[in-house]
């Protein structure tokens, strides 16, 4: 190993990166998104402004696994009219007003009809509700459930002006280029319409990394997708099946912008690399994080951790998907999710890169009895206080525990110490001629 | 594996089974029962008006192990008058009065001598306790501590016409056969006088359980035993010591009458099949259950799981022995237990029944991503609600992990799913042509 | 194995043996030792007195793996003298005015320079503090907080008369010898000046121990080792490198005076047999005490601990170091000690050594079924009690586990019944046939 030319993450210029994501992801709440169409292309128009996005074009009809790429959706326009000529439903106003991959419609139908198409949250009534109907035929509106209880008796004129026709499925792509083609999977998905913090917030906060990452040299390549939920993600596992093995390490990444959590759901392989990498940052140092084994529910984990694949790719978030009352409703919009929360998230991703950058396995060349640190300026001079500061104990952990068979990821999780603070003690340690340096303790991945 | 032609409790059924158990357990409850003697052959007569039970007589001087049959003991009539007369204690009125396989007596005594004769609950003073002497010579009675204290001085005339002399030790069995002859074991002890809970739930709930299987066809053969505590185990092991290897599972039932627990005591194991399918039925789908390890006191699992056989048979029951206030008293009658908790009971191991029957190894066919579950109707068209149905979740553990090393069972542990959830989305799957049949889980059992 | 000729601790000679080793602390208690000089002789000539210690003295230079044996320190005499000639400070007072190791002074100067060299405990305004300065050139004084906001303006008069040149480094060690040269090694630190607990109490306990074990012929020989903390225990692994491995089991015992835990830190191997026995005697039949895993910061295990040696050391202690508010300040003399929480501490080591010392393995001769413990007189006669006492379920537990992989401590630590339980059943059991005396459990080591 080599030491790598960065580690750290940006800790001065946090709050700036934090606005930054959320200038970004603020810049693509508006748009339109859906698992096809226009709202996809714009959404990746933004983010190309920031990264040399590659974009993927594959046309409706395509077999995927055991799917097929569907039609290609776009929506023009869309509204709902009472008998005085008032939109009470716009798209304009908000596009979660109409269920995602909606057929077209245009007619004037009387309450009880319109009734039996719109969704609502009787339990949270001032919210819009996100609903989609992506492989079966239907169309559907969704509005407050208090709006709702408000209509009329009467004839509406309903209009979904959409389109489903053959066309293509996309989704993106950027690739920064390491010193090897190990790499790593950073995915988040572009399908859902205006909602902030699910997935605004991670579309923008990847977008942000890859530009950060564009002045650093990586051992690993990384894969930054930006892809429709499950179809994208099948997508791209059928036309990289070949390829499949060079990922070592991934994460879906999604609602990074509220201050919850954070929560962190394993791989599949539940013991991965990037599983004890995210356990070392959420949980070492007094930080704690809602740790959740894989299950097969949530995001595109699901595919990447599919039998067939069980590649070590887990999900982090803050708070976790369908446990704040935000999730899937009009109120998870851009007051929802703050520039401090960002960078917060960004910071621990970007320490769990750096874990995988850097880690390696140190050998202590005095390992009997302990070497003494007090003459080389490593331990404090006098003695007798209560308890030895968190320094002296990463000095006292990374020698004790060099013995060739833990790597510094390894000693932090034991110590619980923050692998930062592990890996500066190795570093002085190794200076001072008390290590060899070991084995780049990643590298069989 | 052929698809059972029998899978989960007869739900609509279950206020039936529950009083047709109440009701032989009423049947019971008066038998004056010990470990030998006519008490037993009566109940065995009682058992044997449903199932065709096998008795076995034993003779008085076996040897059995490192033991020796005991005498055959027989009771008359047993009394305790003061000096007017009155009968203070009679076998009449319960046979808790007299210890069980007490010696004979017949003579008239000051308050003085029979006092060291007597035993009572002084915590619990309205209550007779249940107290034996099996293997030394003594005679005893038991009375509620209140009617102690009431005792006046003078002479009373104590009775126990009883008899110990050359005879029998009886058991009764009753095997079911199955497709092969590995065998479930289903015991319950029949030693114990007037105890509901203890144990003329079990006695009642097996006979049922076994006249219910009469209709199945079932891999396994199952065998119930009735047999009496220790020395009924312990004979029933010596006479079948070259066929025991057919035991593949086995449960002590004892105490399923009452509303507690559920409780079960793991085999000496700790990890067998019957021990994850007793956790997969007590434990998902929100059931609670106290879960305990072995421990070498107890009931007949003392026997099943001595280290010379350690066979994997679990102890299940409602409340565990020694924990209810009854235990072991005249408080432990027929108003102790209920047709509900004993068909809650019957339906518990009816439960662990199904999944010894119908446990089998998944293989996705389609383990690359997930399979397109909604064009299959195998999953909800509208999308974006907070969580998904336990019908979907049992789809998606299942395909997630039908990798060939998860059974059903595991995957329902894994999960935390009920079994029948787990084994009919299986079926449907398998239906769908999703999966493969593989290999009968149980099979190498 | 054969039967050992003492098991069990000096139950009836308890408060004796506490108000023995109460008193020998009481001597220890005035000396001013430090890591080097002649507080360390006079120490070891106090425990001389008791038991047949060789001196070993190093000379001042000898290179120990990574440190270099220092000067040794011998302090004659200190005070401050204010203005007046009133020593406000004073070594006659207490040793722990000196920061231990300081350089000598002679000087008067103002307050303000004299305050820089003042250590004190703000939070703890009425205590001294204990502090050191061994690997550093500086001097220093000790004080109450309030004696330190009382000085007033003006000069002191200053005067450590001290001296740090070439001369010894000293340690004693006792070897009980056994009838192997296996080895126990039992160590307490001697380099702490006036603190009851850290470590007048380990000294104290561990010189009357092995006075206490010299009337006993044992199978593994023991050695005691008082030496200087961190370079003392260097020292002694550097000279004795070659013969490390003889050390099958060990522990370091500090603050074992005090009515705290007890309190157990593990091993580095976290699983020695040393660390299973600990928990046997400290968390068995309701005893609860804190169990800690290993880590780097502490007493002398982090020398014996350390990757190169690895050996099966761990800690014991009644408080903690460093969690109890006496620690490491004059609060921490002989009030804060008592004869009775000393003969704890002593009773539970005695039983872990009775432990090390019997353990075997048994086999279960009637390994089918439980033997009749009834017919021996190893039961109760009378049946139906709601629980078993301990008693019985010592001998159930020994005969379900002895099917020869389960050592005597193997089958305490299962049942958390005591090991002297579980090993006065073993006994019984064998003396009655039904066990054959396995293999002596600890015979590898």
């Amino acid at each position: 190993m080599s030491t790598p030319n960065w580690v750290g993450a940006p800790a001065n210029s946090e709050t700036d990166i934090g606005t930054r994501i959320f200038k970004l992801a603020a810049r693509l709440f508006p748009v339109c998104r859906s698992i096809t169409g226009s709202g996809v292309r714009e959404t990746l128009g933004v983010l190309g402004q920031h990264i040399d996005i590659t974009r993927h074009e594959i046309p409706t009809g395509t077999q995927v696994f055991d799917w097929v790429v569907p039609s290609e959706w776009n929506i023009c326009d869309a509204y709902v009219k009472d008998g005085s000529g008032r939109k009470i439903i716009s798209l304009a106003e908000s596009n979660l007003h109409i269920v995602s991959y909606s057929n077209p419609i245009h007619r004037i139908m009387p309450l009880s009809e319109l009734k039996a198409h719109i969704h609502t949250l009787p339990d949270q009534p001032d919210l819009i509700p996100y609903r989609t109907s992506y492989y079966s035929e239907q169309w559907g509106l969704c509005m407050s459930h208090n709006a709702f209880l408000a209509l009329a008796d009467g004839d509406y004129e309903v209009l979904i002006d959409a389109e489903k026709a053959d066309g293509h499925l996309t989704y993106g792509e950027y690739l920064h280029e390491g010193a090897t083609d190990k790499e790593v999977l950073l995915s988040a998905h572009i399908c859902h319409p205006s909602l902030a913090n699910d997935n605004c917030s991670g579309l923008a906060l990847l977008t942000l990394l890859a530009v950060a990452m564009r002045s650093r040299k990586t051992h690993y390549s990384y894969r930054f997708l930006f892809a429709p939920g499950t179809i994208g993600a099948l997508t791209w596992l059928a036309r990289n099946e070949d390829r499949v093995e060079r990922i070592k390490h991934g994460l879906i990444v999604s609602c990074v912008g509220d201050g919850g959590g954070p929560t962190y759901k394993r791989s599949r392989q539940g013991n991965a690399i990037i599983d004890r990498a995210m356990e070392s940052v959420l949980c070492s140092g007094g930080r704690q994080a809602i740790m959740q084994d894989f299950s097969p529910y949530g995001y595109d984990e699901r595919q990447y951790c599919s039998p067939g694949f069980n590649l070590p790719v887990g999900l982090f978030q803050r708070s976790g998907f369908g446990t704040f009352p935000e999730y899937h409703t009009s109120a998870d919009n851009m007051t929802f999710i703050t520039p401090e929360n960002l960078a917060l998230s960004f910071r621990m991703i970007t320490e769990v890169i750096d874990i995988l950058e850097t880690n390696w396995t140190p050998v202590n060349l005095f390992p009997k009895g302990e070497p003494q640190l007090g003459r080389r300026g490593l331990y404090a001079s006098l003695g007798g206080d209560k308890s030895t500061g968190q320094t002296s104990m990463a000095f006292l952990w990374v020698l004790n525990l060099a013995d060739g068979t833990h790597s510094l990821l390894d000693i932090s999780l034991r110590s619980r110490l923050p692998y930062p603070d592990i890996f500066h003690a190795a570093q002085l340690l190794q200076a001072e001629g008390l290590l060899r340096s070991g084995s780049y303790a990643n590298a069989k991945h």
